[in-house]
């Protein structure tokens, strides 16, 4: 495929404005290769991330529902959480948030898809992952801050999801529309 | 669908930590419905996107490379930007956007997906559009800011940029997917 030579950014100047747990913000002056300079250049720097299609022994695929305060809404969304330091991989970290929010476990794990939430402002990844045949080993184990419910969904259920637009988060929609579109469920 | 009580937040206390134009940041303090207060919940408040699967006459899909600088990689992405205060709606953003940044326009629009950014930190929405047949009219107008350039990739080009997890930004990969899963071409 045809390349160019579209060339990184250097940074003349950064500092960070906020340092808290869950908002880490950073002020960039950077200078761009055409030699115009911005001096304001915000980036958020987070923990990487996690989402699972997670499909149950009897083909159920498993759904939470939570209120979501930044948008105002609650939706049906995929199971998702951070990467903890103590987590020594995305996959630890995703079958970890798997077991604490639905109590499903066991079952075959694979690495599905890469994301960026979004590369202009974000540093971090969303690692998705794919599980079938998952079973419910425990309960669900919430934190204060979590006020979740669980939904065991056809897969004609999720479609509906799907094409009803009722997946608002794009890192949800893009391996759900992935696993459609390469299971020719369409 | 079976649904359920899950509940929105009460906010107690909000105040603007930043308002920046490309920058605003709030500080809530919200009461969950079960009683746990969460003293500093960080909003970002941004204008909606858009962004656009652009298709011209010789069935040739139109692609931008460009340094982001919160990830600071370079990658495949589709056309995209922000509604201006200015713009009437967002199909309207959207052709504004694809003509300023690649000088292609016309076609036949229609829109594809309403997604959110990110429904924990983001008020904002991402309008997806989908457009046929659109020709060359004009030349790039690039802001001083900008440093991009245009690809026209054939559908073979954008599979194999999907399946070898190219396309990084989600807001992008989720409505390539579900073109990719609507025309069944995989």
């Amino acid at each position: 495929m045809q390349k160019d030579k579209i060339q990184k950014w250097e940074v003349l100047n950064s500092h960070y404005l906020f340092r808290e747990p869950w908002f880490t913000a950073r002020k960039d002056t950077v200078k761009l290769p055409n030699g115009h300079q911005i001096p304001s250049y915000y980036v958020l720097e987070y923990p990487d991330w996690v989402n699972i299609i997670a499909i149950t022994k009897e083909n159920k695929f498993i759904f939470v529902r939570q209120y979501r305060h930044g948008l105002g809404e609650i939706n049906f969304e995929l199971c998702a959480g951070i990467c903890e330091p103590e987590d020594s991989s995305p996959l630890q970290s995703a079958q970890r948030e798997l077991l604490e929010e639905t109590g499903y476990g066991n079952g075959i794990w694979q690495s599905y898809m890469i994301l960026s939430p979004n590369p202009s402002t974000n540093t971090n990844l969303t690692y998705c992952f794919l599980v079938h045949d998952v079973e419910l080993i425990s309960s669900q184990h919430l934190e204060d801050t979590e006020d979740l419910s669980v939904h065991l969904l056809s897969i004609e259920e999720v479609k509906e999801l799907l094409q009803n637009n009722q997946i608002k988060q794009a890192l949800m929609a893009a391996p759900l529309w992935k696993f459609i579109a390469e299971n020719k469920l369409l």
